[in-house]
């Protein structure tokens, strides 16, 4: 199946996360890869990356990989747990498409930091308002 | 019990909140009140809020309130369910503890726009490495 | 707005919920509270009251509070954490909704012992086939 | 690593897990896969397997993916969606380990039914109470 990219266009310009640095590596229906390179704005209090910058990341990479079919999917639950500090220059988000039927879908998305530890692990649930 | 002015401090030196311009109204150990100003910066492709603008919003209500007791409370796990896309000029998130005890703390947050609409549920679950 | 009573039949012929000898004992559009006496059958290899129980009395009460308007929602999602092993004879859960849309509702469900102290707290996302 | 045998017993002996009928099929530290046989006892008022047996086999895998080091593990948080309503004679679990620390542990649990279908998606962390 080919990546729509009118749709693709829409999630492309999210000012969000746009602001937060946020790049697609990979993208075709039902799987997203994207990068987020850790500057200081994305640090909390203690230093670490906040969680709210790692959620971001991870909802972006399910934003991506569920809207890339041509539907128009929003994400109606998300749950994460958040394991390690990342470490290196970078943090990485993979999100696989688990289910799908007519109106919802569900994605597991795997946060890692440059070393390859898993930092934390997302599950999305969307709403397809648009099926393809 | 009174908030404990050198942890909160640390929240409060939170650099993705303050790029987010997100702002404490109110605070006391176990609650927070917090707002974010709604900008272009917090919106995605469809020009609605994004998630991750939402959910930062309601994780940073949840650190607040639960380090304001002056323990070091780290979120472990988040889950979000997204309602409504928000109307008005401003969001708010209201931060409850639910439970606590030596190691572990649950707080729901509530997220709502300037109607008063509740736009997203949060759930947070906290492991407290310093207890107070 | 009254109970259906035609779909609460469908909730309350649950053979697992009366397996488990589960309750309801008040129900309205958007609420119910639910009962289950703790019995033998429900408890795991340490002896406390197993987590899927616990799980099963909170997402029985989702049904019944998200069914009573004449709707079939289908539970889609649900995040529950355990804050205490529950002590006394029984366990309640209460459910209230968050909030409803044409396709989705959330409720929250709080589940208490016998002491009233609050055991796990659970959120459940619907999907609402026949709307009401 | 070796399954610690004396563990894994508690977490046979839980009587909820035999009620429902559930087996431990396979298991290794980090990993399990369960079964349980569908059975009328497991039916809700529609007819479909209830959210809750599903919810208790997910759970069951968890815990004993998590208990076979040797460490006592409590499950503190679980999220759950539920895709599709299962065909067949019976369900399977199968738990994988995701992230490790001494404290903290998350395993995401895939459920199946006969046709191998992905039925239902679960992520539990669980707290370590005695670490091995």
């Amino acid at each position: 199946m080919q990546v729509n990219q009118e749709i693709l266009k829409n999630v492309k310009n999210d000012r969000f996360a746009q602001l937060l640095g946020i790049e697609v590596v990979d993208v075709h229906p039902g799987y997203a890869l994207v990068e987020m390179k850790i500057e200081d704005m994305h640090r909390n209090g203690i230093g670490t990356v906040q969680g709210g910058a790692i959620f971001t990341l991870a909802d972006y990479a399910f934003a991506v990989a569920s809207n890339a079919d041509g539907s128009t999917t929003v994400a109606v639950n998300a749950s994460i747990s958040f394991f390690k500090a990342p470490r290196g220059r970078y943090l990485r988000a993979e999100a696989r498409e688990e289910s799908k039927n007519r109106k919802l879908c569900g994605h597991k998305v795997e946060i890692k930091d440059e070393d390859g530890t898993l930092i934390a692990s997302f599950s999305g649930l969307g709403y397809r308002k648009v099926s393809e």
